[in-house]
Formats: structure tokens, C-alpha cells, sequence
């Protein structure tokens, strides 16, 4: 494992900052995991209803605005080189993915909260698996991303596959049920959003996993494939 | 107009570099403005096949890590502060909304590709429209951007409202259109993704106007209101 190594600087200072970046980057993180739980509570179960989402996507919002500020900060007053300086890069890259997660589970709340998607009940089972899937790949991408963990970012960077499976197979499901009955069409256009939301919070978990590679390899593995991405994080 | 002023470096080699990095931007949008073009063509014109874009998209996708990397060597042994230092970062960002929207592009063009979207004649008045205001804003933010003009780019910004009305409006009839006749159902879900992926698209370019207004009014405006953007850039 190639953790992160601190105190590598003269000025402790700059190794605080540093560290405090990426602590707020978790915080960001685990607010934005709470978030996506708030949201697909009343998708999972009927009885629930959802809870106020409003002020913690403000909150993520602020420290993306924050973390991004202070970034630029220890860019001009540290002038970082090598790994830090990817880090700092990195961070501000990640917090654009965990923003955008935080606005997928957004319009998950909205749509989970809409009356046709209470009707969920007969997908229960394809969403609770995919919910899952998508819940633990970001919680492991950032346990990746916290212990700046190359080998770990690979193998999570690979459920992706597992997701766009239940993904394809839960829209069949949908486009058929569509295809049955014309009274099913506007609860499954619903759950079809949320289904892709879903989706696409699985890709930005990938994205993270794709930072941590940049930090502790210092290679952009961004548009290559997964087998290629480990490749490249056994090379060295 | 707030337009960028060159030579304020001692360094020409500097200068330089800086307008290297903000043409290669300009030609990365040029590439993603004409894979959007290729994309809804087959879309707008049955008669039409799609041509092939994906040794177009490879170039989208090496591009953005040329300027990644490029971008990193510049704050490594340049160091730059205030209004180059946003330049550099509003770089990386702007780059990362341009892949995204290359995404979208590939996407339409896949969906545009498949037989059950060629039929998609009743829409073709409703998709030229939202078509059009996609392509129109994205020329402008791109053009704001060479510019770096904050007053237009809040102007460009404020367009996203007129693609959110196309996108509702050509939902409602795609969903209405299923409920009628279950043999539009396949045929609409399709081009509900494309609808989304042209919105989605129209997203991006206002993250565009919104770096602009960073790099030249110094302040971050991502989750202010367009009424409240507007007032950053005039208040100076």
C-alpha cells in the first residue's frame, strides 16, 4: 500500500495545510454520503418520507467553494511541486465529482418524493441491489482517496462494471413494464431518472478513484481502461 | 468589455505559454462544437448517416490531458499568482466541461444512430429548436471565453433558462406520446436521453460562463442565481 507520508516538509505548516485539505475533502464526502442515504430512503421504503435535503446540499456546496479557495491559496503561497502539487490538483478535481454526486442525489430526493415513484414497490428489490452497489463503491472510493491507496482506487474503479449492469437491467425492466401498460409510463419515466442519477454517481465515484492514481503514480489514467489503469499502477 | 491583457509579463516565454494554453482551450471547444454537429445530424435529417466520431472523440479525450499536464508544468515553474493563477485553474475546469459535453455528443450520436430515434419526424421541429439553442449558447460561452469577458458570459449564462423550457416541453410530449401507443415507447425513450444529454450539455456551457467570471472578477459564482452573478460582475 502506498499511503500518504507526512512530515516530509520543512515548514510543518504547509504539511497542516495539506493534510487539512484532504480532511475537508472527507468531511465534503461524508456529507454528501449522507445525502445520497436521506435520498433514496422513500425510493426503498414506501412508509418513509423524505427528510429536508435542502440546507446540507447548501452546506456541500459552500465547501466546494472553500476547499477550491483554499486550494488556490496554497497554490500561490506554497507553490507546490510534484505530489503535493498533484494532490492539490487532485482535491480540486474530486470535489467537483463529490458537488455533482451531491447533485445527482438531489434529484434522486425530488424524484423519490414524487407520489408515481412511491409506486416502486415492484423494483424494490433491482434498486436495493443497485442502491448498494453505488453506496459501497463511493464509500470505498473515498476510503481510497483518505488513505491515497493506488492498488485499492483500481479495484473499486472496477465495481463500475458491476453498476452498469443492474443499471441496463433494471431500464429493461422499466421500458418493458412501459410497454405493458400506458398507466405505468409516468412513474417509470421517474424511476428511469433515478435509475441514471444512480448511474452516474457510480462514474464519479470512478473519477475519484482515477485521482487517487494521478496523486500517487503521477499518471492521467482518466480515458483508459480499467486493465489498463491497473497496468499502469503495477508499473512502478 | 473586460477583455485579457497580454505582455504584462517580464517574461515573454510566460506570456506565451498562457496564450498557448487559452488557444488550445478555443480548439478543443472547436472539436467538441463539430462532434455535436456530426452527432444530431442523423437526428435532424433522416435522410443523413452518422459519420464516425470516434477518432474524434480520442483527440477530444488527448486533448484535455495535453492541457491537464501542460497546466500542471505551468504552475510548477511558473508559480503564477492572482489573475494567472485563475487563469490556469479556470483552464483545468473549462477543459473538464468540454470532455463532458464531447460525452453528451457521443451519446446523441449513438442514440441518433439507432433506427428507433431515425424515426423521430413528429419531433423534428421541437429537437431543431432545443438543438439550435444548445449549439448557440455553446458558441457564445466558448466565444465569452476567448474574450474573457464577464459581461457576456453572464449574459450567455442566462440562456440555460430558455434550454430548460425546450427540454420540459419536449419531455411532456415524448411522455404523452407513450402513454398514447406503447409502440412509442422505445422509440421515446431514446430520445429522452438525447433530450437529456442536449440539456445536460447546455448545463455545461454556463460552468463555462462561470469560469470566465471567476478568472476576470476574481470571485466564484458556481452557486449563485444568474441575477446574483450578474451583480458580481457589476459591482466592480
Amino acid at each position: 500500500m502506498d499511503s500518504y507520508r507526512l512530515g516530509r516538509h520543512i515548514s510543518h505548516q504547509f504539511d497542516n495545510e495539506l493534510e487539512n485539505i484532504r480532511n475537508r475533502v472527507l468531511v465534503m464526502g461524508g456529507m454528501v454520503e449522507e445525502l445520497l442515504q436521506m435520498a433514496v430512503v422513500p425510493l426503498l421504503d414506501s412508509n418513509e418520507s423524505p427528510e429536508k435535503l435542502v440546507p446540507r446540499d447548501e452546506k456541500i456546496n459552500q465547501l466546494e467553494v472553500e476547499i477550491d479557495e483554499f486550494c488556490s491559496q496554497i497554490l500561490a503561497r506554497r507553490q507546490p511541486t510534484a505530489r503535493d502539487l498533484r494532490l492539490v490538483i487532485a482535491v480540486g478535481k474530486a470535489i467537483s465529482d463529490l458537488e455533482r454526486i451531491g447533485d445527482e442525489a438531489k434529484m434522486i430526493a425530488r424524484k423519490s418524493d414524487e407520489s408515481k415513484v412511491k409506486e416502486s414497490r415492484p423494483y424494490y428489490h433491482q434498486l436495493r441491489v443497485l442502491v448498494q452497489r453505488v453506496q459501497g463503491m463511493l464509500n470505498q472510493a473515498l476510503d481510497a482517496f483518505a488513505r491515497m491507496d493506488a492498488e485499492t482506487a483500481v479495484e473499486v474503479a472496477r465495481q463500475d462494471e458491476s453498476i452498469d449492469d443492474s443499471y441496463g437491467e433494471l431500464l429493461r425492466s422499466l421500458i418493458n413494464d412501459m410497454e405493458d401498460s400506458p398507466k405505468k409510463v409516468r412513474r417509470s419515466v421517474e424511476l428511469m431518472w433515478v435509475t441514471r442519477s444512480l448511474e452516474r454517481i457510480g462514474d464519479h465515484a470512478a473519477n475519484i478513484c482515477e485521482h487517487v492514481v494521478y496523486v500517487v503514480k503521477g499518471k492521467d489514467v482518466r480515458h483508459l481502461s480499467i486493465d489498463e489503469m491497473e497496468d499502469e499502477v503495477n508499473k512502478y
